[in-house]
């Protein structure tokens, strides 16, 4: 069904606003585009709640977070409960800093969110401390792996039951997952992590394809993703040697931009365990 | 004469004070660079009259505007007018949010500018309550089509009457209006939508013509509106059919950077009303 | 002995804690990546010395500065000098306003930076008033060139031997200094200044070779220059006549990407005075 989701961006274009980190902005808003949906950066407090309730969605990023744009990322996620609106979390760097530890799982504590994407270790960080998922987090390395596949599909399984939101870990293999399935994902190429930002652009081009398509969250984030792992494929397919992670970043929202809905259910490479 | 108006933007590499949004900040350094003049960002109430004494123009831009960079805007702008420095003003998301609004407004009764560039809706939202178009306002609809192209270049034309400054609303058809003439321009391309900061980047650039030509600001605007419509298509008759949004941003700066004065006279499309 | 210098980047893969302007971050990023090292930008003076602690060296860029950044680079800059950890500082548009020379200068006084990397107008801004370096610093005019290279190569050696830090002053010529031996360096391309934030990137680049070269800092920012200019040179042979600085802007990052440490020791142009 990924085909139809990316339809359903394409086709109803959602505004997402995002509160994100001034480093990846421009290709945030630039691979919202390239799917199909129109992007709008705003953080300060006096607007935040007026921009979330104008877009369909919101995307929260706590990359180069501080006091000022932490309260707008409060009010706005609340707001767009209010609303019943979309609303992703990307914890960029928590485990790195208590503000950034604390700052997500603050969000997470006084917002819900649909979807919480990030790395093992950024889920981890987040999963630690809660009851349900103490004891599977243990086992859990700092990458997902064919051996802990297993084990790691079950965490981001009880830490979705836990949060009531779709938890997408990504890595070498991607885990898309709520309380009772989890996609394990095998598109994407390694030379990914070359470039700052896919995780960003991953974050925010998931809520567009979950404001698209608000009655299959899991559905939405895990096309997102296997969307986002195949144009990291198709970019590559194109780079010469000269080129290198600056005309790969290019490539890749390129890919998103040229990518048909039956491309990628095509070329997404999934299971559901 | 607008090879003149580009050959002096070579020549003269105006110094241009940009105070503007975090997502398209780099774009619009780029393609100041590109048509041949010098940008400094600076945003500090500290510094901001300063810079913009060194500088000898002034390009505003109220996306990502908080409390801190508005104070700023306002300062650098007084100064501007001050030493009678083009300023450029580019009321991002005017009509999003009351602050944008309301920020838009202020600029532009306490700051005298010399350009102001945004898309109908924007420049709709900053005449309206205004006494002199009203009645035209009511009268244009969301988007300037040969239809109504009467109609959009009179408001025009009326709004740079009540505000002083030369109006140039972009989109499928651009308008650039003083108060007795406007240039109805149909260079560009539509993907140029489909990528973040087109608007940001004419503004800053807008800066940079207008500070070259500081006797003809109207037909200055009215280049660089040219220019990056011209760029627009030089820019999409590169494109492969792997290429998307992000190569085609890069095209469009690299496309002003190549643009001679010659070729920007030869490929304007206008007539003036 | 570049060759190992640039080596070292690839084998340690430092983590780089960036303090810098959001214009050219995104591009700050994917040069550290390119080079084999991994940034983090985060200016919170909440999480400042936090994530200094975690990384291995420090970066900080006085671009689009601001109270609440000066602060954060501070504590971050005296973190680093606790922990013996590489600070690289980039005193960008010292001397275009007081806030910049006077932040400049006082990061100067209160840090011990390893590096300090800008261009010739910037150092002596920073150089004068102090002792030692006044005679020199009115002898050399606002460019280096064949002319008054050994005068600039004295000047960067004193204000070295002054503040303890490897000076590198980059321009058509570029000079990197201790207090008793000079590297003069003939890599680059004159097109390279058509881009924002090479010199960003450059001061980027260096605190990651110099964190992973901590025994030869002079050597290792040497390399990094070196490398940023031998990269122009690479770049501007790929460029098409259609090709701007955007395109440029790219390929100078992905020929850092492809640059193996043989091809740096090869391409290396310099002369130690």
């Amino acid at each position: 069904m990924f085909a139809s989701v990316f339809e359903n961006v394409r086709k109803k274009c959602p505004l997402i606003h995002n509160i994100t980190n001034y480093v990846t902005v421009n290709d945030c808003a630039n691979i919202v585009l390239a799917c199909g949906a129109s992007p709008i950066m705003a953080d300060d407090i006096e607007e935040a709640e007026e921009i979330t309730s104008l877009c369909g969605g919101l995307n929260i990023n706590i990359g180069t977070l501080n006091s000022r744009t932490v309260r707008s990322m409060l009010a706005a996620g609340k707001k767009a409960n209010e609303l019943h609106h979309p609303a992703v979390l990307d914890p960029v760097g928590a485990g790195a800093s208590k503000l950034r530890t604390e700052t997500a799982k603050r969000l997470i504590s006084e917002v819900k969110f649909h979807v919480i994407r990030g790395n093992i270790s950024e889920i981890k960080v987040l999963a630690s401390g809660s009851g349900t998922t103490q004891g599977v987090d243990a086992d859990v390395a700092d990458r997902v792996t064919e051996e802990n596949l297993g084990e790691a599909a079950a965490f981001a399984k009880a830490f979705a039951a836990e949060t009531g939101a779709v938890i997408a870990i990504t890595g070498a293999i991607d885990i898309v997952a709520d309380s009772e399935r989890a996609f394990c994902i095998r598109n994407g190429h390694p030379m990914m992590s070359s470039i700052t930002g896919t995780g960003c652009q991953l974050s925010a081009m998931t809520a567009a394809f979950v404001t698209a398509n608000p009655e299959h969250p899991l559905e939405a984030a895990a096309a997102a993703v296997c969307a986002m792992g195949l144009a990291g494929e198709t970019a590559f397919s194109r780079l010469t040697d000269m080129d290198g992670n600056s005309t790969y970043r290019n490539y890749i929202i390129d890919a998103i931009f040229r990518m048909t809905p039956e491309e990628l259910e095509k070329g997404a490479k999934y299971e559901v365990r």
